[in-house]
């Protein structure tokens, strides 16, 4: 179950002053695209979270694997110095700016026929990322890990955090409720709400929950995932999202929808998490379905914990998610070439 | 699945020296009643529980999501001077007194058509908590939430600590068992064995033991919960309880039935509890039966536990039960007569 | 569901410099033969782990549960001067003699009637202990708990830990792939392939994932844990080791299977493994089977942890597991004869 492998090459773009720099990586066969906006982080942190999990051995490891890895490096651009907030909304511009940037790196990865990789970051990114992702390769299954639905509209939100709001930009149903932004005009509306399936919530805001059920959205809150288990809750989401056509997945994971107690460096930790097994049970699931065609994965911030142990307990849990989206198996791997050695 | 919204009214009722005072709450919709006996508790310090439960914010939790709440304040009463052990058992005058006190706030609370909430407090109180709701309602179903089953006799008890054996008291069938004690003359059994369940079991004195079997007590220890899952526990305990007739609901929630790595400002932590999810699952579900009259949650103490932190992981657990007790749900919620904004 | 009751009487045999000093238990209806080998850890401590579960109370616990214990005190055996590696592999013969005295001390003891518990000391000394259970009682059945298979050959093995292999000299079909080493050679293999079930594994090697599935091992690794629930693996793993015979089942229990959260004392510990709950469940459902004839417990490491909270937490742990190995259950126990005392 591992991906065809190929050649690989690493760019590296590091931060420097009065820049917002974001790591991005893009691989040959898996390509890493990473994007980091500490602007858009008021507590700070986040962009460190792909360095992180680059140093942690991410490349090393899927090469390990079976994998060819390109890493292309920090996405960087300019910081904005007018972008005052609109309402409550913050950082408008920069955001819209980034993600723009994102997309079309994204689009880049994906017409080199990789399944492209976003180490986030926060989760604003995931406009870019599925935004680019879909323009390559047209319509998506949109499979969203995460304590939180990120859905709020720029008018439900009570924070003006985008990184709540990503889905409301991306849902062709919810165009009439988003007002006009700056810097967000290049984004077209590329996910139906039929083809988005949540695992995870828990901490929904009242406007969040009206527009889940409003539009149908198939959603395994907590509540679900204790009713019927990770595994049939990976069955049906499987089953749901594969019963008309078999679309290419974009899997977007915020390592919040784990348990606090396992990855504690995140931004907004929420009581009743995911177990680490069952964080991983989700990936080696959508990795079997060979539709995997992009993953983000978002919130990993270093500086969001007390003690250097939650950092690498979060990180390493990214890691392995991460490795398992790409073949690894709990119950081992070996090469289809492998002979055992005799005496 | 909320509850219907009254106005609410707060009563408070101060510790003050040379008494035993314990907190006592009632809320016009969610009744509290919360009381706590320092002398019950060898150890000391669950007597604090309760005002940390409120400090940490119940009252405004529960009016943001729709119920009205009166708090009545602390339940005071004197400190007896003269309560010597008889044989093993201590403070049998002070409890015995205090829960009829007890029992006549919670019928009080109940004729005024309220879900009563105690927050204790030890779990000896069940016996004026129980013993007042169905006074003022008639029989009841008690679903028993606990690592211990608390259904020891005075005779078959080795440590004395009445806590160990409310059930006792308060089972039709077990009072040929119980001796004649000193301002314990009041109760009168109100629960028959058949409409009881326990669920989280797993430090069973043998005497208990031989009970439960004896009387065929519905009990879903820890074993049964690994081998049915929360979810078809809940459903076997509500099959159960409404097989007959639907009679109203308490819950009585020992916090010790959550693992000690969640809650461990406790009196007597045992290994291997329900998990938090499995805790919350227990609360959404009896919500969703629409027959839940009384709740205690007790045990708290925040005393027992070494960090801060350990105490207030306690608390905001107890706290998010008796949440979920009154509507919260994980998949979120909205108000009836939400409306989605428009730009 | 409790074993009959013997007499019982305990042998103690220290340590004493310049041996290697192993403990080694035996009981009259429950024989506990603990070995342990500073030489087999190279980070050391290992030896220490059966007194640390001795002084937990093991044998106390036993007896008030039912059983008569008898303990045979430690192992002793002569440190090897000359025992320098053979290619990668390490103190090879100092391993080989080791189990070859435990080969023996463990059929004595099934001579006598009882089931052997080993406490070792590391993984290593299953050799002895499954050669020694079945030259006593013939084929066996074998349940290995464990996060590695231990199944590497001393050929596909990169660390050189034989701890690592012993599984490989007990399959009757991996005898060609097995090299002759020097106090080896007392060694008949004696496990079938179809007789052996893994629980718990999640770091397997690429040669071993090999040797899995070339020998068609049946195995629950994590994934397969978290698909279908403990339970249902308990009822699969019985239903497939009693399919033909009902052999005498040996449980080699790796205290690392254990999530390291619950028990961090080990030389290796991986992340994502069993809770506690499903550790207890494992041992209560062998012990109903009636066929529990050897059990090792392994790997308890006191010195590998930085705290003696987690080395407390490791022991009772293992304590916890055995004492559910011989009846204890959580829903509780009663002796037959249990009367209720009346006032
Ligand atoms: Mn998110
Ligand atoms: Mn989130
Ligand atoms: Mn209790
Ligand atoms: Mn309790
Ligand atoms: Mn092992
Ligand atoms: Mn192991």
């Amino acid at each position: 179950p591992l991906p065809p492998v190929r050649s690989a090459g690493i760019v590296g773009a590091p931060f420097s002053k009065g820049q917002v720099s974001a790591p991005f990586t893009v691989c040959v066969s898996v390509p890493v695209v990473t994007l980091a906006l500490f602007l858009l982080q008021p507590k700070g942190g986040v962009e460190t979270g792909p360095d992180r999990i680059r140093a942690a051995g991410l490349l090393h490891r899927l090469k390990e694997q079976g994998c060819a890895v390109k890493d292309y490096g920090n996405l960087t651009f300019e910081e904005l110095v007018d972008d005052k907030p609109i309402g409550l909304l913050k950082n408008v511009r920069a955001v819209g700016g980034a993600n723009r940037r994102l997309s079309e790196a994204v689009q880049a990865v994906k017409k080199d026929g990789h399944t492209s990789v976003m180490l986030g970051g926060d989760h604003s990114l995931a406009i870019g990322s599925i935004h680019g992702h879909s323009a390559a390769v047209g319509e998506l299954s949109v499979l969203w890990v995460d304590a939180h639905a990120d859905i709020n509209t720029p008018l439900t939100s009570n924070t003006g955090n985008i990184h709540g709001q990503p889905m409301s930009y991306l849902l062709h149903e919810l165009q009439s409720k988003v007002p006009v932004l700056p810097h967000f005009s290049w984004i077209k509306p590329c996910v139906w709400a039929k083809d988005l399936v949540y695992i995870g919530l828990r901490d929904v805001d009242p406007g969040e929950h009206y527009i889940l059920k409003l539009l149908g959205v198939k959603v395994f809150s907590m509540s679900e995932v204790d009713q019927l288990g990770v595994a049939r809750v990976m069955e049906e989401t499987c089953d749901y999202l594969s019963a008309k056509a078999k679309k290419p997945i974009h899997l977007s994971y915020d390592i919040d929808a784990i348990d606090p107690s396992v990855t504690p460096a995140t931004g907004t930790p929420v009581a009743g998490g995911l177990s680490y097994r069952e964080g991983l049970y989700i990936t080696e699931h959508i990795c079997q379905t060979g539709l995997l065609s992009g993953v983000d994965m978002v919130e990993v911030n270093p500086l969001r914990s007390p003690t250097e142990d939650d950092v690498q307990s979060t990180v390493n849990t990214a890691m392995d998610l991460l490795l398992s989206c790409f073949g690894r198996l709990r119950e081992g791997n070996h090469p289809s070439h492998y002979r055992l050695p005799e005496p």
